[in-house]
């Protein structure tokens, strides 16, 4: 996963434009992925797609005609959307367009402008201080033209027609943990489940933040009741610990489930507000899905946040380790949450001649718990939680139970949760 | 409002009498009064109005002729509803009769005995404590009669039938904060709401404690349906916290919006306990009315509580402003509480090209979660909760939504809340 | 009560057995038993009662003849259902049949072995320390042969057939607070009842745990109904404090009870889980019983837990006293909990006229907590947790205000709790 957040790293991405054209080729060397490609002035939701933004080059020269800003040091020196620029200009008449965090003089930010024509560089503030007054020459090599937004997905068909929408932002250049590591994240996830035949069919959705899920939302509204679960990922290989965010529903079983996850690790559980990523339109109210968001550190609250320090140095392996573990667990509570009958449900059964008692394979509190609170109204998760015992153990038990004839399947439950489509 | 406490505050009040109706004439002054005259005997609800105190003087002299307890200093130093009485007597005879505060040396008690044939005189203990051995004239010049018991009504029209109750006790002689800057408050809204033409009609009722709120409820009973909201005010004037005590229903409008007005303040708010002020009438469960209590210190838990230091100068014009400052939001959450229909409710709909993005006007937080919640679950106030952004700016961002054709109005929600009259 | 406990602690109980008669024909000399005796080879659930084990003697001699370890001196030294054994032994062959507590070096350890032919002893480390190697005659003169489960009740019959189960278990050699104490608090409780004619019947079950709660669930499967409340009682006499654990429902009345009861008291109150006395099988999904279970440390949480420490000087008459007086307080909970309807809601009545007022045989705040709870929606539980009032101050105001005819009784409210058998 490193290599990949270090190989995509350099990339220029941005809503639109080859940037995320090369980044979905990268993932699809990986996974298959079906691309579509949405034409400028497009209708999606309340919005129009517009115009695709590309570029090859900018850069500020000084008068022995040095680049002191240049876009191919880092696609971060450039505002993105920025519209073509080629004039000469004084320090005085170029400062407003240029852009430094003077708390963190080191660091290039990052800033972008969608939706106004407009232009800009940013630099590091110490870069800034260093610049002599007199004449510049700035330019920028972009173009804005009617072209497409572009965004990819990669299904892994389960035993089931429910989906679980696992969804990365594919739109900032350069940033190595709020955008790419999720991205590794999610593709490392994807090849994982390839080899099992899951129950659940899994869409990985890779587009750029609000306009590509705007876009896939609308392509795929009237078949989005499919939706059972989803996460959004992104700062997913940062040193902090793990944050997750309810969805909407605030209830739902991708809720549940990560909480339970998250418990037994350094964590924090937070309930939904109406920003961040893109959960923002997945759970807007019309379609009110049941995605919540994992990340470790969440956006805005690291010092390397939209900066040039947000680079691959910033991100560890162990640390997407750890999150992808989270993910596996939290995939393995959808997968396998279901409830059951207790069979024998006057005293308890007798364990012992059934191979249940005693037994070093068995996690006896499990059995217990398990068999008590089987009537029909507890599910696995919810054996889980109030035993505080890992679904996993809570799942084997069961099984284990079943085979000996004390319990009854009575069925998965993905659909039992509040709220719904509104 | 300072100036009318220390106008109020050494007219001896009671239950009734010529005390309550001069602080009644005063008040008329400012906001128009409706009298209620209720006649001796009359039986209101379970209770029957007593007969009407009045006095004119009262004194203890002694051998020299000079007045050591004098009702013309204070009317707190004549326990209410002293029967006449003129006599002789030795300072051991009277000893029984005189009620000091060993605790509070310096300070005078007020004391009263409603329904039974008795009388005293109120003195500090130091006093009592120069008082040489010998006899005494004891005089007490007052009539128990058939008369009366006086309530005076205000009320600001709305622009509809729904009502909130405003009530304040009148029957407490000489208390400045317990009694008086409650009065003052109330005077003040009433003032401001005059010029208004809010949507609610605003009932403010000066009643003596206890039985003058029976006889309203009495004469009331049929009509009492169209109080939708209410706030008993007492106590309103000390430099203590605000404390407001929630409704018997316990989660009504009124509740929930004075929780949420005092949440930015430093402030306490307790459940209902049938005891206190008014609202324990009001609240009684044939009536179960939304009525809560604002006060700052509550009775009995400040050292001037009912002692001749609750006087003006106990009491600043800070404090009154500062709680008069809370009712008026809390009135604002009252007339202003509604639930929209977001029309865009599929993704976040495009803000800029309406205005509504980046606009230094616009509370940008309190727009997204407007947009969210307003899904026909979810109140002005659910939202300014649940987000934590007070009501007003929740409010304004709902208004300047409609206005851009994003949110239906779907009503205003006096009436959904838990409980009812039993 | 500490008599009886020291009376019955040097009986060899076991799950059945002449020590299990033993121990029912002493409890009979107080309050009379009813015996059950359920035959070997009787399918009990999904259980079947095993043969019955009894033993005389058993020892473990040194070449000099002296008894390294005796059975007669405790029940402890030999592990419970041993199968008969004669034979000499070298140390070393004897080694893996020797139970100690290594941490506890002074202690003999209780051990036992149900469901599998075996034997072995139990001594303390020490002892086990100065064994010299040699070789021992190792003898244990048991019976495990077709007999009887045996267990008894008592019954002190109320006016009504709605039963409270009171439950101990009989089946542990040697254990003062684990076993025997809440044996004596359970005899001095119907002792007491027996005078009262009580309102509901209340069932005294003496048996082994776990098979002989599923015995008698067996016996009495048909009529379970009339259980409404029931406790285990165990540990009964540590000096610690006050442990309740709830039943599986959380919300019975049982539950409530125990919990407003214990709140005047340094306690815990904890979840159900499916382990622990006979509260797991009471409380299996199929019975689902209000049956909690009360003790003072539980089970496993004091080091002398299942040790020869666990004797009399273990147990005070105090702590009897004290476990029993909180047994009493939520007998008087279940006894009189029930629902009123105040006949005079509107307004708080005239109390004075009624001899309520002032009065120093009331609590004044009792009588107003009722007046204005008692809608019928709330129980004086209800009203006694809500107001903070102990539930005996709460039921006097109750009856008094009825005497005046204020309040109107509704009925007792056994029935309305959560849950039910499934």
């Amino acid at each position: 996963m490193k290599e990949l957040v270090e190989r995509l790293h350099p990339i220029c991405r941005s809503m639109t434009g080859d940037g995320v054209r090369r980044t979905l080729a990268i993932i699809a060397e990986t996974i298959p992925l079906e691309l579509h490609e949405v034409p400028t002035g497009t209708r999606v939701l309340d919005w129009v797609v517009p115009q695709e933004w590309n570029i090859t080059d900018a850069y500020v020269k000084d008068a022995t005609g040095r680049r002191v800003i240049d876009f191919a040091r880092s696609p971060l020196h450039v505002v993105g959307n920025s519209v073509p620029v080629s004039a000469t200009m004084t320090l005085e008449e170029l400062r407003p367009r240029l852009h430094t965090l003077p708390a963190q003089p080191d660091l290039v930010p990052y800033r972008t402008g969608y939706f106004k024509k407009d232009w800009g560089f940013c630099l590091s503030e110490n870069a800034l201080r260093e610049l002599p007054e007199g004449e510049y020459e700035v330019r920028i090599d972009s173009t804005l033209a009617d072209g497409h937004l572009t965004y990819g997905e990669h299904v892994v068909r389960g035993r089931t027609g429910e989906e679980v929408l696992i969804s990365c932002h594919t739109c900032h250049p350069a940033l190595a943990n709020e955008t790419l590591a999720g991205i590794a994240v999610a593709i490392e996830l994807a090849s994982r489940l390839a080899g099992r035949r899951p129950r659940l069919t899994y869409r990985f959705l890779f587009a750029p933040a609000a306009l590509g899920a705007i876009t896939w939302l609308a392509d795929n509204r009237d078949t989005i009741g499919r939706i059972t679960h989803g996460l959004v990922l992104a700062c997913a290989g940062d040193p902090g610990r793990l944050t997750y965010k309810r969805s909407r529903r605030g209830d739902a079983l991708i809720d549940r489930a990560a909480a339970h996850v998250l418990s037994t690790r350094e964590h924090e559980v937070r309930d939904f507000v109406p920003f961040g990523y893109d959960e923002r339109h997945f759970c807007s109210p019309g379609f009110n899905l049941p995605v919540g968001r994992l990340t470790r550190t969440p956006d805005g609250e690291f010092p390397e946040y939209h900066t040039s320090a947000d680079d691959p140095s910033f991100v560890t392996q162990e640390a997407m380790e750890h999150t992808l573990a989270a993910v596996e667990e939290i995939v393995q509570v959808l997968e396998e949450e279901r409830r059951y009958l207790n069979l024998e449900p006057y005293g308890e059964p007798w364990l012992g001649p059934r191979g249940l008692y005693g037994s070093p394979d068995i996690d006896q509190m499990a059995i217990l718990w398990v068999l008590n609170l089987s009537d029909g109204e507890h599910s696995l998760l919810d054996i889980a939680v109030r035993s505080g015992i890992p679904f996993a153990g809570v799942s084997a038990a069961a099984s284990a139970l079943a085979k000996a004839g004390l319990l009854k399947e009575e069925g998965h439950v993905d659909r039992v949760q509040g709220g719904g489509p509104g």
